[in-house]
């Protein structure tokens, strides 16, 4: 019955693989949010951050490779959940004064998914050694941290026509 | 069939109704980790945040009053995810070395994901004219970013001695 004890070894490979699920998904809702959004930079915004998704996405499986580890992608329920509340909140509010302020708001919620999990996964790698493997995920922490700070200042000036147009 | 189209005012009514369920659940989740916490200091932080994050719904209560709508609670996939996650986790590490870093992990997931829409409930109250909206909204946002901060500071330490643990 006594199983082997889990370390942060295995708790890094575990959050690797659920940001693996997440980081992929991010891709298409990237894709899925240019298409629909109506504001040219905000369109813009969503195009390069697929982009650079789609290389995020190799850098995880550099990650996989340090670590001596199979690339697999992990069912992760936050991301669900948050694209769920996407997919339900641009059915709501599409073709609206507000959709386009609804849709950089979503994307937030997934950059920060994101600052979250890659914040904790740069510390861990460090931590066990791995300081090649933390230097990758910084880099995508920081990627992470411009797009949200791009959609931010995009999302103040959307909104501002929305409320305008509400008015 | 023409409905009322929807505008930025409704999707600041539905994030609210979004927030105000992620953060009671936000308390609970701070009661349970507390009770899980170790690490004396991530124990007290939790213990603190708890307390935080009921003035944190309390002020929701002003800013639905503020907007003359009824408060009310929607269920929000996005932190039904995180904590379905969280439980998870903890079931996975509790006991081992790393028990306190997979604590503090799934807190920061939930932390970035309050900042997000703090945020953007924030500049939204904003621009439609709510300026007292916005600064209790800016109260609990700066409240968030402590907390993580806080947390990414105590997760240092943990995770350090999770790593030589499982060394």
């Amino acid at each position: 019955m006594a199983a082997k004890e889990k370390t942060l070894h295995d708790a890094f490979y575990e959050m690797l693989k659920d940001v693996y699920y997440a980081e992929k998904q991010s891709v298409k809702a990237c894709k899925k949010s240019a298409k629909a959004a109506e504001h040219a930079e905000l369109k813009q915004a969503f195009e390069a951050h697929a982009e650079e998704s789609a290389h995020q996405v190799e850098r995880l499986t550099q990650v996989f490779e340090i670590i001596g580890k199979p690339a697999r992608a992990k069912t992760c329920e936050a991301m669900q959940g948050i694209t769920s509340e996407m997919e339900e909140d641009l059915e709501d509010f599409a073709g609206t004064p507000a959709a386009d302020a609804v849709l950089a708001a979503c994307a937030q919620a997934v950059e920060h998914y994101e600052i979250a999990r890659y914040g904790t996964l740069k510390t861990w790698a460090s931590q066990l050694g791995h300081e090649d493997a933390a230097k990758l995920l910084d880099e995508t922490l920081q990627e992470e941290k411009k797009a949200d700070a791009l959609l931010t200042r995009i999302a103040g000036r959307i909104n501002a026509e929305g409320a305008k147009a509400a008015a």
